[in-house]
């Protein structure tokens, strides 16, 4: 999935202090994108901690540290983060405003580090809200999901212009050609859904710019491959693909149960259980190395709070990919084209 | 899970002409009801062809038919249902109001059953939106969740009578002696979530009058059974519902991929696939009957629109169940005890 081209690349910037396995996880998944896959990254929390866990890696001259004395819990909030300047994350984001990096990679508290990036970086012009995208394992090809959790309270425009960032994700990351779009709705027809679906149904169906629209999709349509994009608000984004998790985890257990129910089965069943682990695998965040917040001036990965070492290289690579192939500064041209005809400008102010 | 007294039962009125493999299905799932469960319906729609129905199935002697011309479409709305007095299941709600049924069984579009039944039942007092609740097979209790698609844009103050509805649905029903209701929303704190549930979730922490409030839950948490109720909007209810029912459906999908894949993993699999089948049975909203609609002056019971004659027959079960509990009336006179002192008197009076 690498998009490298020959020019030597930015940094991307590691928050080492984010996450429920952080620092000693983070630092050596960061290691690992180092070592691997060639990732240039900095790591930024407590400096002294960091070296320690380094020097016990045998990496300390492999990575750059920044210090930040501040850490925000998992267990804190938007406020949180906004209060806190010198949080590793806030130090982060000013290195990419200042271009020292060009992307950010953090397993702390989603709703932290929304509000700490949206404040740091701010939104892209043309984009009121930024939107968390995650990758779903659907067959034939994955389907873009957005917003799994940035804003919770969407307001119609805000969908249409998930579906204009979803589209470029689907085309720049995934390499969907034409990418088809469908919103989240509880119905197939236009007057099915709530008063935010049905009007983003009337905008999106006005033909937008750069957006094929394909429809409403219900939640049985999700993991169904119909289309390549499904936009929602990021509390039904987020209730939805937890609710994936949770489904298949109680298939996994049920299918465990079953195994261990009977003797007879526990053979025969293998091939099964190498299946559903794959499937898990696919499902599991840790894979595509977690969430892509689009919409603001720098690329940041929202790694799962639970990621190990596997899971932060994963989002190390992830970053460095979306860095290089230019996501933010194409996502901005597109917008730039499409801005003067189609978007509310009432909205552009907020 | 019946529930019946000494007392001689009033009918269930069955809408013949709801549902995609309507009146076949429909008439014969009734007469199981009748021949297996002693149900006694009243069957409404095209008189003749039911007639004809049931002289095929020798029970002409056993249903009594009332005349309805018109039909709704499974693909009309709310509109639709609005419109026309003499649909199916309009005839039908005027049998419950005159006293003749005291519950209906359709498997027609939600939409269309939904505001037909708001507007001929009418909301019972203080409840200002009806809900759909569904049981979800969790363990070790089954779980409630409601609303599942009536009221797409619901208020804070709805979702505090949804708790209350559920509750009453998990006694009466299931028999769960203090149900524990949780807010389906995206964090477990009480700042987490979207405008509508951080308000609700501050009314129902207010102490409301029975009601067992244990806070927020997340979708990963509809299937593990956290609680004994689940209160959303009609939108993400409806939403997550059908997002467990596409996760089970590719997980199984999966699984016979698997099993066909290999001649080795068949016979020892068999067990799994069996475990498969019943708990996609358990999910499978046939056997639970369907969504129950709550809040009217009177019960009604909504089929999956792809019922055929055991789901249907499972619906009437259901709705002779739920009728002779008396759930509106013991619905009815808890909101009453509660009224005065708790429920927001602007919500009232829509």
């Amino acid at each position: 999935m690498s998009l490298r081209t020959g020019a030597p690349s930015k940094r991307i910037v590691v928050d080492a202090m984010g996450g429920d396995n952080a620092p000693g996880e983070v630092v050596a998944g960061t290691i690992t994108a180092v070592r691997e896959h060639g990732v240039r990254p900095i790591l930024v929390g407590h400096a002294a901690r960091i070296r320690e866990i380094l020097a016990a890696h045998e990496a300390l001259d492999e990575i750059p540290v920044v210090n930040a004395e501040d850490v925000v819990g998992m267990d804190e909030g938007a406020l949180a983060g906004l209060r806190r300047p010198r949080s590793s994350v806030a130090v982060a984001c000013r290195l990419i405003r200042r271009g020292h990096a060009s992307a950010l990679v953090s397993a702390g508290s989603t709703g932290a580090v929304v509000a700490t990036s949206r404040l740091r970086l701010r939104g892209q012009p043309g984009v009121t809200r930024p939107a968390i995208a995650v990758v779903l394992p659907t067959r034939p090809r994955p389907t873009v999901l957005l917003d799994a959790g940035a804003t919770a309270d969407a307001k119609p425009e805000m969908l249409v212009q998930f579906a204009m960032l979803g589209t470029a994700y689907a085309r720049i990351l995934l390499g969907t050609e034409s990418p088809r779009v469908g919103l989240l709705s509880i119905g197939e027809e236009a007057g099915k859904g709530n008063k935010l679906t049905r009007r983003a149904h009337e905008l999106l169906t006005g033909d937008v710019e750069g957006v094929d629209f394909a429809g409403n999709v219900e939640g049985s349509d999700l993991l169904a491959g119909k289309v390549d994009v499904v936009v929602t608000d990021g509390f039904t984004g987020n209730v939805a693909l937890k609710t994936v998790e949770g489904s298949v985890r109680l298939v996994v257990a049920e299918m465990r149960e079953a195994v261990t129910a009977s003797r007879s089965a526990k053979f025969g069943a293998l091939l099964q259980r190498r299946r559903l682990r794959l499937l898990r695998d696919r499902l599991d965040s840790e894979t595509y190395g977690g969430g892509v917040l689009l919409g603001l001036n720098g690329t940041v990965v929202i790694a799962h709070g639970a990621s190990r070492a596997p899971g932060v290289a994963a989002a190390c690579v992830l970053a460095r990919d979306l860095a290089e192939s230019r996501i933010v500064e194409q996502i901005g041209e597109r917008i730039a084209a499409t801005r003067p005809h189609r978007l509310p400008r009432r909205e552009e102010s907020r």
